[in-house]
C-alpha cells in the first residue's frame, strides 16, 4: 500500500524532530559531564562546544523547511489524534521560537553571563549592590522579552508561560494567596508546640554507606539502573538523554544524612517520570516530559508524600537501622518520623522543611511579580525580601548571602520559574489524593516496601502522555478538577496536626 | 587599521573550523561516555545521537561555503606561513571528504554495523565462517573506496593514506621486511636463554591500590589533572575534547598489575601529546594531533622507551615496593626489570611483549595487503593467519577466537590501520635516539624521577606543530632523516642483549 502524502510528511516531520532532539540531548550529555566529571580547565572549551550545538539546534528548530512541513500537516485532514496533537504543539513551539530576534537572544546570553559572574562576586563580598546593575539589565531584557512574546493581562504572564504553558498571574494568585495564609496560620499553631528532637540526624554517616543507601532507595522505588545512573555533583539534578538513559546526581554531607536521602528520592521521582515516557514518541511532544509543574509534581510526590510518610519508613527504617546502627539503633520509628518532618522557619530555601518551603517560594514570586508587572526597582529587592521573611517566617535576614543572594535562578534569566516549585507540590497533593482513593491498600503496600502500584498508576495516568496535554488539561483529566489548593491544605493540616498534636 | 579581505576570510574560515571541531568534540564526549558510564539500555539512543552529529559534521565539513572560502584563501598572496599551511591542509581534507558519495558512506556504515554484530556472534561461537560474509562485503566496499580515493601504485596505498597521509605500501615494506627478519632472529637467540622469573607479577593487587598507583604514575610523567582525567573502561583509550580536557581510561586486573601500569603510561603518552597541542590553533590543522603514527610514537615512547627502562624504575620502584610490599619487598629491582621485559611469543596481540608485538602487526599487514592488492579471498584468512603465527612466532593457533577473531579493527572497516602501531614504535625509537643525544643526563634525570626534560623536548619539537607537517616531513625536521628502522633495531638489540645476556 503506497503511503499517503500526509504519512510521508509526518515521517519527515518525525525525522526532523528526532534529529533536533538528538542535538539537544547531546547538549544535555555535555552539560551532565560539566556538572560531574569535567576537569576545571576544560570549562571554557565546553562552553564554546555548547554554544555551537545551541546554534545548530536553534537553526534546526526554526528552519523554514520545518515550518512548511508543519503547515502542510496542519492542513491535512487525515492525521490520527496523537499525531495531530504532536504537530499542533510543535507548531506552537515553532512560532514561539521564530518570535525571538537574534539580537535579543544574544543580549540575553550576554546578560546572563554577566549576571552569573556578578552574582558569584556579590556572594563573595556579601553585597547585593554589586549584583544590582547586572540584574537591572536582565529585568529590562525580560520586559522586552515579555512584550515580544505577548500576553493578555500582565507582562509577567508571558514569562510564566515560558516555564509553564498557559499559566497566568491570576491562576497563581488563586493558589498562592490562600496557601500563604494557611501556612502562616498552621506555622503559628506548630510553634506553640514542643519541637521533635532531631539532633541524631546530624551524626556522622560515612560517605560510602550513604551512597549505598541512596542506591538501595532508588532501587526500591523502581529506578531502572539499566536505563540510567546516579553520580555525584555539587547541586543534585536530573537530566535525560532518552527514556533509556536518565541520569541523576546527589550530594553527600557526612554530618547530615537527610540531605542525601531526600535529594535522592526527589531526583529519583524526576527520573521515574523520564524513564516512563513513551519511547516510540521520542523527540515528539508526546514523548517529552511535560511542564516544570508536572515534573515537580512527580519529584515532590516521591520526596514528600511518599518519602516522608510513616508507611514508607515502616518498611525501610529497619534497613536504615541496619546500615547506620550507631545513629538509629536507639531511635524508635516514631521519633525518626517526627524528626524528619520537623517544621522550623529558616533562611535558606533549599534547606527548608516541607511546609515553610512554600513561603520561601511565595516571597520570590511576590518580588518577581512586582519587578515585572509594577516595575519595582531592583535596588528595592533586599528590603522587600527581608520584610517578607520577617513578616511571614519571623526570621531576621542577617545579610544578603543568607537572603536575596542565595538563588542562582534570576542570574540565568529564569523569572517565572520559582512558582512552578510550589505548584508542583500542590499538584502532587492532588495526585496523592486520587492515588489513595484508587489504591485502597496503598499504605499497607508501602509498609511492605511495595511502591510499585504507585509507579504503575503514575505511568498509566501521567507518564504515558508526555506533554500531549497542558498541565490544567492533564489535571482535569486525571483528578476531575483544575489545579486546586484544597488537597494540599488538607494533606499538610492532617500530617502536621498528627505530628505536633494540634487540635483542629 | 581596517582588516584586509584575507584577514576577514581567514577569520570566517577559523570560525567554521572551530564550529566543526566543536561538533566533533561533542561526538567525542558522547563516545567517551559510551565507553565509561552509559547504562546498557542507553546504547541504541546514543548511536542515533552520534549519527545525527556525524551528519551535521559532514555537512559542515563539505559545505560549498567552506569550499569557496578555502579557494579564496588559497588565491590570496598575503597569508602568513602557518595560516597558509592550515588552509592548504584543510583544502586537502575538504577535497577528500567531497569525494565520498553519500551511497558509499551509507553502505560503509551499514557494512560496519553488520560486521561488528557478526564478529561478536562469531566470537561467541568461535567460528570465523560466521563472520566471513560480512567481512567479504566490507572488503568489497574498501576496494571501491580505494578506487574513489585514488592511488598511484597500489589500492592498499589509498587505505594506508586514510590513516597516515602519504604512507604507501612501498614505504611500509622498507620498514617491515628488515624488521620481521631482525625480530625473528633476535627471538631465536632469546629463546636459547633462560627466561626471567615473573610469577610475582601475577599476585593479587587490590583495585583501589592499583588505581592510586596509576594516578601517581600519570602525575609523575606530567599529566595535568586540571586539564584531564582518568576513568575506567573495558578497553583503555585516550580521547580529547580540547587540549584543556583530555580523557584517558585504564583497566585493572587484580591478578596482573602490569596491565594497569603500562596501559596507564601508554595512554598517558597519548594524553601528554593532546595536552601539549597549541590552544590558539584549536580546530585548525596546526592545533590538531598529527597522524596515528605520530600519536603512537608518543604513547610507545612513554610506555616502552621510558616506562620499561631501568632508569625510570630506579626512581619509581621504591614507591612500588611501598605501595605493594606483599608483592615486591623481596624482589630486587633488577629482577623486576627483567620480568617486565620478558619476551615470549604468544597468541594475543594486546598481551604481547615489546618485541614480538610487531610480528603480530606484520602478520595483519601481510593479510590486509593481500586482501586489497591481490584479492586474497576472505575465506583464506584463517589459514594464512595460522601459518604465519606458526612460522614467525612458533605458536599454534588453537581456534579462531585466539586467532583471526581477536581484533575488532577490520569490523570497523579499519584496513590500513595496523601498520601505524609498529611505525609508531619505529618512530619512537628515532625520537628516543635524538632525545638521548640532546639531553646528555637524561638517564640520570630519570633515575631521579624527573622526566620533565623529555616532555619539554617533545612539546617543543613535536607537540607544538600539531599536524602542520606530515609524518615524514616532521621526522626529517626533527631527526634529520626519514622514517628509519635502524634506531629501533639498535634499541631492541641493545636492550634485550643486556637483559638476556646475548653475545652480538
Amino acid at each position: 500500500m503506497p503511503k499517503s502524502r500526509t504519512q510521508t510528511w509526518y515521517r519527515q516531520y518525525v525525522n526532523r524532530m528526532r534529529a533536533l532532539a538528538n542535538v539537544k540531548n547531546a547538549m544535555a550529555v555535555l552539560q551532565w559531564d560539566q556538572e560531574t566529571y569535567l576537569p576545571p580547565k576544560g570549562a571554557q572549551a565546553r562552553g564554546q562546544q555548547l554554544t555551537t550545538l545551541a546554534e545548530l539546534a536553534h537553526h534546526m528548530a526554526t528552519s523554514s523547511a520545518l515550518g512548511r512541513l508543519l503547515q502542510s500537516l496542519l492542513d491535512s485532514s487525515d492525521l490520527p489524534e496523537t499525531a495531530r496533537r504532536n504537530v499542533e504543539l510543535s507548531w506552537e513551539d515553532y512560532q514561539k521560537m521564530k518570535k525571538y530576534p537574534t539580537s535579543l537572544v544574544k543580549a540575553l546570553t550576554e546578560a546572563s553571563n554577566r549576571c552569573f559572574t556578578d552574582w558569584i562576586q556579590a556572594r563573595k563580598e556579601n553585597r547585593f549592590s554589586l549584583y544590582q546593575p547586572a540584574l537591572e539589565r536582565m529585568i529590562t531584557l525580560k520586559l522586552q522579552e515579555a512584550d515580544i512574546l505577548g500576553y493578555e493581562a500582565l507582562p509577567y504572564d508571558a514569562l510564566l508561560d515560558q516555564h509553564e504553558k498557559k499559566l497566568t498571574t491570576s491562576t497563581v494568585e488563586t493558589i498562592f494567596q490562600p496557601l500563604q495564609k494557611a501556612i502562616v496560620d498552621l506555622l503559628a499553631q506548630i510553634q506553640q508546640k514542643p519541637q521533635p528532637e532531631d539532633d541524631f540526624l546530624y551524626q556522622y554517616a560515612p560517605k560510602q554507606h550513604q551512597w549505598d543507601l541512596g542506591i538501595y532507595l532508588l532501587q526500591s522505588i523502581g529506578f531502572d539502573f539499566e536505563a540510567g545512573r546516579q553520580d555525584l555533583s555539587e547541586h543534585p539534578f536530573t537530566t535525560s538523554f532518552h527514556p533509556h538513559d536518565v541520569r541523576i546526581t546527589t550530594r553527600i554531607h557526612e554530618h547530615h544524612l537527610p540531605t542525601m536521602i531526600w535529594s535522592c528520592i526527589h531526583e529519583g521521582g524526576h527520573a521515574l517520570y523520564e524513564q516512563g515516557l513513551p519511547v516510540e514518541e521520542y523527540g515528539l511532544p508526546a514523548g517529552q516530559a511535560n511542564s516544570l509543574v508536572i515534573h515537580e509534581s512527580q519529584s515532590r510526590l516521591w520526596e514528600n508524600c511518599i518519602g516522608r510518610s510513616l508507611s514508607f519508613w515502616q518498611f525501610h527504617y529497619l534497613e536504615l537501622q541496619k546500615r547506620f546502627p550507631e545513629i538509629f539503633s536507639t531511635i524508635p520509628l516514631q521519633q525518626f518520623y517526627r524528626a524528619i518532618n520537623k517544621v522550623q522557619p529558616s533562611l535558606i530555601r533549599t534547606e527548608a522543611d516541607e511546609l515553610t518551603y512554600h513561603l520561601h517560594i511565595i516571597i520570590r514570586y511576590e518580588i518577581e511579580k512586582k519587578l515585572i508587572n509594577e516595575r519595582l526597582p531592583v535596588k528595592s529587592i533586599p528590603e522587600l525580601w527581608n520584610a517578607l521573611y520577617a513578616d511571614w517566617l519571623q526570621v531576621v535576614v542577617p545579610d544578603d548571602l543568607h537572603g536575596v543572594l542565595q538563588d542562582v535562578h534570576w542570574s540565568h534569566g529564569s523569572i517565572g520559574y520559582f512558582p512552578t516549585y510550589t505548584l508542583g507540590s500542590v499538584l502532587a497533593a492532588q495526585w496523592w489524593d486520587v492515588l489513595q482513593q484508587s489504591i485502597p491498600d496503598l499504605h499497607q503496600q508501602m509498609a511492605k516496601g511495595n511502591t510499585q502500584p504507585i509507579l504503575d498508576w503514575l505511568r498509566k495516568h501521567i507518564h504515558a502522555y508526555g506533554s500531549l496535554f497542558h498541565t490544567q488539561e492533564l489535571c482535569q483529566r486525571v483528578t476531575g478538577k483544575p489545579l486546586d489548593i484544597a488537597p494540599f491544605l488538607q494533606y499538610v493540616k492532617e500530617k502536621f496536626s498528627q505530628i505536633y498534636g494540634l487540635t483542629n
